[in-house]
Parts: structure tokens; C-alpha cells; sequence
């Protein structure tokens, strides 16, 4: 979530209660996709396989979002992040992952 | 864990104790690890970021380990990935993964 | 969940359905919102944080909603709590559980 | 989930598209439920067990079903699975899951 | 652990230093491990596979020492549970507990 | 960890590595350790049940002690907090972090 636009609801409502936090938020997120030697889409691709292992649907919803509409990333790469999460985290984080992607 | 070598010690012990699982383990990794369109390193990154934003620095240890023997990965490209687990998973899990880098 | 009222609909299940388990627990439950030296309302504090850092929706709801009801937690004591949970446990985590505040 | 009619939506869409990662996890899954000395049945309330603590309902609720409706598994053997919920994982993920398993 | 004897060194602390939430703990553990239609030892087996899919060594470690000289259980029929854990929780948590088992 | 002495040593090793992403952190950490309305302490105390509830002993270990040292948190009060853990994360997170307690 390089682009401001991507930022989820919680943290926009931040923005006018605490500005310093959401500044300081900022400052990191963008320090963090500014790979000193990796491309922000294999950050992005790392984003998603995180958020799939943790079965956290509402972060990995967002995540294959943004990464298709900022990077053009496609089904098939996202289903390759996806073989990582079954073999390293097992099947139900995996089954409810794919599923998710197909009904984007 | 693409290759039989780095497989873990629990894995191996599997080989004698349960022939037809552990077939199917090896089936399953290979399949895993021949994305369609990511490359094999790409996918080992994203392993290494599972492991990190679940602070499990066992498996963390054997992933960068392994990524760094079979795939020349560098520390520079962990620290990107790590810089996602900070953002994603916390400062905790972090601050635990970059020492273990700095230990290898 | 001090009081009996704020018990989830699962545990009010166990009343009838295994009435020693039910008066164990609810012993435990007394026994631990009963601090020597913290205050039920730093408890509750801390348990809103514990909620919201496993992402864990359904118990975080109920844990402000008591908080508030019981305690008149405020949403900036909410707020500063949710700031510990964005350090330790990272954006998804954190803009979730913000986004829940603000929908309560 | 020893019987294919039970695999996930997720997993059954892998079906075509990765022919070899689905026989591969078919293998795994099959390889896995036929214990060396534990019944099938053991082993799904095992799953059962696994999936409560990890407070995973999409993965809770699957297991529920596939467990009463391919093993006969009763309500009151998952009462008695999900108590060593509450004491290994906490109220939270115990009150969902008897909260689901009321629900089914 | 049912029998006292097998508490955690940190439960036994409490004993002292809070005899009343000791002994709620200790009505809570009996009313737990007392299944209406489980046997203790498949309640047993149950916590091992808790302990293993949530990767902590720890516990799992406690959990299979108590159930081999308490119930008798057996390595082969840990190695059945720990066979649910690789398919619901990946391959580094079944590495690991595999290898623990192991080296008891 | 509002203080620099407590961050981390993988923290501090990014003050060199990365200078840009060490500063967005040290921000963040003082916007997040400046509530409000709750007090430092208080959001110590949160910090430790986090860490507590996630069973992450190095994390665990890090926030008991710069609250000691730093705010003088005393043993009472950390066994205030791990009660709720107790309560919410199952008996697990508390025994290991009871223990923890006691060997500082």
C-alpha cells in the first residue's frame, strides 16, 4: 500500500485524529516499499503471501486489491505466492486464500 | 526447500517411518516450488517473509540459510523482505528476524 | 467480562450444558478481573489490546463494547491502546481494529 | 477432510487449474487421515481441536460438518474436544467455536 | 495434565502467590480433562496437536511428556496427530514437532 | 521501548543499514508511546500482555524489563496482566510468561 489511495478506513480515520501518528505511519510505509534492492511488486507479492499465512482475509482482500490495480499483478502470480502459504501454513489458510482471489 | 539437502531434521526422520507421506511430501514441495510464472527465488522470499511475520526463527533460520546457499539470495534482499514484516507483522517480529540475519 | 451480562453467547451455551465447567469458569473469571494492584478498567485495557493484536474481530467487539458499557472506557483510551498494537503487532492488525471503533 | 467431496471450495478450483499440485495434495491428504494406529475419527477431532484454537470459523465450521456428517461425530464429543480449547487457547476462541457449533 | 504434577513450573508460582486463582485454575483443568463421551487420553491427544499446530516447542513438549508417562501414549500415535498438523498448519510446524518428538 | 537504550539489537543494527527507515521508526514509536489520555505506564502494560498473549518470549522478556527499569513496574502488577492472558490465551502463554517473570 505505497499509494495513499490503498491506505485502509482505520488508518484514514487517523489522519485527522492523531496526525502525527498518521504522519509518522506515512514516513514508514513509504520507507518500508522503497526496497533498497527489491521491486515494490515482489514487496508486494511478500504483502500477500503474509497476510494469506495469517488467514487474515480482510488485510489479504486489500493487499491482492491494490496489487492488481497499482502493479498489474496477475492470478497466476498470485496463486504461486499461494502454493508458499499451503506448504508452509496448510490447507485451510490456503483453501480460504484461493477462494478469496477467485471472487475478487 | 526445493532440494531433498534442505529439508528439515523432523522431515528426514518421516523418510523411514512413513514411506507413502513422505512421498507425497516431496511431491507436494516440488509442485509447490515450480510456480507457473514466479520465479523459484521470488517464491523463496516470500517463505522467508511467512516465516519472519510469524517470528517462527526456526524456520526462519533454515529458509534464509537455504535461500542464501541454493539461490545466492542476499542480505540486502532480506532486509527488503524483512521491511514488509515490520510494517504487516509488527516490530517484535522484526527486530527478532534482522538479528538472526546479522547472526548467520 | 466482569460481569455475568457481558459473557459471550457460547459460554451462556455451557450454563446448561455442563454447569461444572460453567462455575469454574466463571471462579477463574473473578479471580483474574480481581487484580491485587491493577484496576479492572487497566485489565480491560489490556485485554481490548490483546484482542485487537490477534486481529481477532468478534472478541474485540465485545471487549470495547463491555469496556465502554461497564467502565466508560473512552474511544481516545481505545485509541491509545490501538497505538501499542500497530508497534507490536502491524497495520492490518491495528487498521481493523480502528475501523471497528469508529463502527461501534 | 479424507473424502474429496469435502475439500474446500479453494482447493477444488486448484482442480484445474494445477492438475499436479491437486493430485500432489490429494496424496498428502489421504496419506495423512489413514493413521498408523489412530482411527480416522480421532484424527478428525484432532482437526476439529486445531482449527478452534486458532480461532479459524471458515476452517472450524468445515471440519464441524465433514466430521458429523462422514463420522457421526456428535455434538457432546465436541464439547469435549472444544474444553481443551478454552484451557490450551483461551475464552475468545472457545466461546466462538461452541457459539458455531450451535449454530450448525 | 490432569495430575497436579504435571502443572507448568509458572502455575506452580501461583500456587503461593495467588491460592485463589490457583485453585480456580485447578477446578477449571479437572472439569476440562473430566470428557462427558471423550476419554482422557483422546482429550490428551487433542492438546498435543493444539501445542504442535501453534508451533510452541514448550508446551508441545510438556503436552508429550505427560501423555507417554501419565496415559501411555505412544510415538506412533503422536506422529498420527502430528500428521493433522502438516496438512492444517504447514510443513515447518510438523518439521519441528516431529523433530521434538524425537529427541525426548 | 520508548527510550532508544531499549530498542532492539536488530533495531539498532538498521540505524546504519537503513538510516531513512530507523528515523520513520524512531517517529512512530514516540507518537505511539505518547497517548492521549492513557499514561506510558499503562501502555507498557499493554505492550506486555500483547507480547505475553502471543507467547513471544523474546518480545515477553524485552517489555518486562525496560518496564522495570524504566517505570518500575513491579511483579504484582506484571501478574495483574498475565491474568487476563490466562484468560484470553489460554494457560500455555501464562505459564510460560509466569515463568519468565520469575527468572528475571
Amino acid at each position: 500500500m505505497k499509494n495513499e489511495v490503498f491506505y485502509g478506513k482505520g488508518i484514514r480515520y487517523i489522519k485527522d485524529e492523531d496526525p502525527e501518528l498518521y504522519e509518522a505511519f506515512v514516513k514508514l510505509n513509504e520507507s518500508v516499499y522503497t526496497g533498497k534492492v527489491l521491486s515494490y511488486k515482489t514487496q508486494k507479492l511478500i504483502a500477500i503471501g503474509i497476510a494469506a499465512a495469517k488467514s487474515d482475509g480482510r488485510a489479504l482482500k486489500k493487499q491482492m486489491q491494490s496489487g492488481m490495480e497499482e502493479l498489474d499483478i496477475t492470478k497466476d502470480e498470485i496463486l504461486d505466492v499461494l502454493k508458499v502459504v499451503l506448504l508452509t501454513s496448510g490447507s485451510p489458510a490456503y483453501n480460504k486464500s484461493v477462494n478469496m482471489l477467485y471472487s475478487i
